[in-house]
């Protein structure tokens, strides 16, 4: 089917890709000619702005976003409603959070245009492997696309649903990107442990691989860590500096207020701050309170 | 190769199985009748005394011990060692404490006796898809075993590896199961983020089964959740009572010992100790204090 | 001076008592008569409505809110707001979200209105011992009340101060909150460890008395906790349920905002909420899970 | 009554001083001129030999150890042991672990010397405030040093106490000293949350003097948390490294082994060893993982 792409970064762009290849009629837009540039090769049609966009479709339209979450999506609604006609279908596929999505979806009903959250899954590997998608929204507009789902999932029968109402969504995916916090840390501390020992297991990089086959700990994350190992197990030149995107921090907020303790999704997203912290106060002050309750040496800067 | 198989539970059996059909020659001991008696039909000679299993392996045997971790280990080794001859190799396939295996591998040493610690992960599966092995011990011993290691893994030529000298098998192993712990809380609390949202997303098993295909959190554990939440996606009938086996422990006190924080694999262990709380006095004390600080109600029982 | 005491529950009545004690002229309000009852023998006049309790002060007023945060605290601001005079100085004292205080703060100066946040510490003891002021907002307003802040606090010059621009106060006060979840979580994991060690340490309460004098850990709620322990060292009766208000989350979240870990103090509300957890949704996925893949049993409700 | 001093460091020279001008009468003995030098205008007598120490003393003897925990201790027992008589006692007033403390009581009992494990709280101040301590092991010895404990402690009837029997003394300060970590580590948190805002609340030294008085937080480690900032808000030149000894460590492993789960304790400790931390392992394998699924920049050192 046809459909309109707004956002031709590292995630829009492979999206409409895998549509172009699947059969569908993909019409791009990104701001930046250099985005759309990278995609004419791929037969995948561009357009300069969100009005040629939005002319280049057949009514019922249907336009899937890949951009930043916050400003970047309310900026791309307000310049789009006054285009769009009721029937029309808005998809946000990038990883909003969901009460975002669930007002958007409200106000946008409200001028007939259908609108829905999907959770979107698979990094830089989706071009090649399919993503996952967690369709949330209306019935009949989820329906409507569900070719489009088909083709971007790894089969046309899996990797994709309609998992609930507006909202739901976003509000899957967000949990999902919290699980994975926990499973990167796990493995990064116990690598870390792994490394501490290189005297009695060398090879890490081995291990990695080893355990890729028949263990318990075998999964995706670890094929890609294997592969991260190889090429430099002594992880040669990376700052020990890790950036955390909305995802985690909503996932804890979203756990507390619904009384769920969730204290391994959290301590994840904590030890992301840690590594970012420089000169710790709290922990200066650790070293003052034992100087002055016990006369223990302080390391001096 | 000819092998003694010590112990045929639901780990050692299976294994006896998994070689025996690979065309290893397998003498299979366990004390129980009903355990020898379940592997006769799979051609599986058994035999009912160590002295019986020893008597019937060539020099230099090969003898692997699948026994609980701990002093029925030590036991073993103590009614073996009298019947062995130098060069012949014993295998610990359990979960032993690395440092115990160190501590044997030097006591039967000096008798000219190898030993190797075989990490096996994979647990009942592994009759059928294979077991992750890590092998430490000495070089030549691990290389005479090769050609067992190479059917009990998935392929001959991944999943198993000699990883490092005395200890390291089990080294490995203990901390693969740390990961393990970790990566299961966080599914773990995932899910309940969901379940308590099940008015958003009323499909839990189903959103199981999507992320098996295409997502970022995709491995062999969701793959086993996704059918165990298929089968009884309320987890109907299950006590929240989860057991720890040492492997855990010894993880979260190895990473203390090396000054290497592991916040994550150490609250997975936690939450375990708390699901098999009842009354925990902490809770209230707390309760208690504060009632006497801010004159706050008390829940009474 | 003069002042308008409105909310005559634990809090606000003690608050009134103490000064009027102090030689201030209270005027108390509260909606139910008992509440109002409660103070009259104390010389502390009431009234029954805010109607009167302005009409009972001279301009420029001084009116102080003990009443629960969120909606009451709005809902009194909206009553009062047609009420009050430019010149007029409004007091939360109660455990208001810094953010809400700033908002109010704003709202009211429109209208000429002062407007404090005080952050109020001390409980159900602060009308014998005094309380912990810490009060937000402009210095003018903050200056002209020092007399009731001098009666209020343990002594005129200490445990009070202008603590910062509007909002400082509550946010001082959530920090507060946030050391004291994280002080009682210790001392209540420290004490339920030797409970469990009854047989070495059989008197704990005698244990939590002998810390008060001289030890490292001695503090008011060691105090408080040694006399609980005192009454009832088995803590009979009391349920393992321990609340929380608002405070802790909005520490937590706060911290996570700022990008400073604190891992304590959130591990500290976590466990909070994990007391009031049943039937753990989470920890009967891990026992299923272990199930699945390991073949361990699982414990059966 | 007269009592043999053994280490004369910060603590055992300290505790020296304030049992003579409690009328006692001290021998100390220090392998090191200069710790004896110390205290000789203090008209506590010292020798220079341990064999002059016994010579000293009338029998039955009282003698107590202020050593460092470990090899000293068990070397200054060895040394001791064919000097002492049945009958005479000795004390390890030090941080032994508590299972060591049993053990040697266990060894030096069949020479009828008896054993006290004194746990000993309270730091530099000990010697103006007075000690809190723990006494375990035999009823009789702990009665017939009563004398020295009322000395040593805050005052003669509280601050000290018989706790248990061998062992007891030394579970309780450990237990102690986790608790200690986990409340400092909590004020750490806090404190680091206030510095974050300084444009809120500017002066932090000022509102840890205000909490000093009439707040929930008040304590002892406040006081000199208060004082430790009114020095030096910034906590200029003070490296954020802070060391940990054995008691946090046994605490959280006792724990763990008595199926207590204390994640504030636990977290406490972590955070000290994640403060020694470097470019650390894990943290560049989470930037490493990010950017295999993700394509996320990596930050280079």
């Amino acid at each position: 089917m046809q459909l309109g792409m707004i956002g031709l970064g590292r995630m829009g762009a492979n999206m409409a890709r895998r549509l172009r290849r699947g059969g569908h009629a993909v019409v791009g837009f990104d701001p930046t000619p250099p985005a759309r540039a990278a995609l004419e090769d791929e037969t995948v049609a561009t357009v300069d702005s969100l009005q040629a966009l939005v002319g280049a479709l057949q009514p019922p339209r249907a336009l899937w976003m890949m951009v930043p979450a916050g400003a970047p999506v309310d900026d791309t609604i307000a310049a789009l409603r006054p285009l769009l006609a009721p029937g029309d279908v808005l998809v946000d596929g990038g990883n909003s959070w969901y009460r975002d999505s669930q007002r958007r979806h409200t106000a946008l009903a409200e001028a007939g245009i259908a609108y829905l959250d999907v959770g979107t899954s698979g990094g830089v590997w989706g071009l090649a492997e399919g993503y996952s998608l967690m369709v949330g929204g209306d019935a009949e507009p989820a329906a409507r696309l569900a070719p489009v789902f088909a083709t971007l999932a790894p089969a046309a029968d899996r990797g994709w649903a309609h998992v609930g109402p507006s909202g739901a969504g976003h509000f899957a995916k967000m949990v999902h990107n919290g699980i994975e916090y926990g499973m990167m840390q796990a493995y990064a501390e116990g690598f870390a442990i792994l490394e501490r020992r290189s005297d009695l297991v060398p090879d890490i990089a081995g291990l990695a691989e080893l355990w890729r086959h028949g263990s318990v700990v075998r999964s995706w994350l670890l094929d890609l860590t294997a592969e991260a190992l190889r090429d430099n197990p002594g992880l040669e030149g990376i700052a020990a500096w890790v950036p955390d995107s909305g995802e985690g921090r909503w996932t804890v907020a979203e756990a507390i207020e619904l009384d769920v303790p969730a204290p391994v999704i959290t301590q994840a997203l904590l030890e992301r701050l840690r590594s970012r912290q420089d000169n710790a106060y709290a922990d200066r002050l650790l070293a003052a309170m034992r100087a002055a309750f016990g006369g223990h040496g302080i390391k001096r800067t």
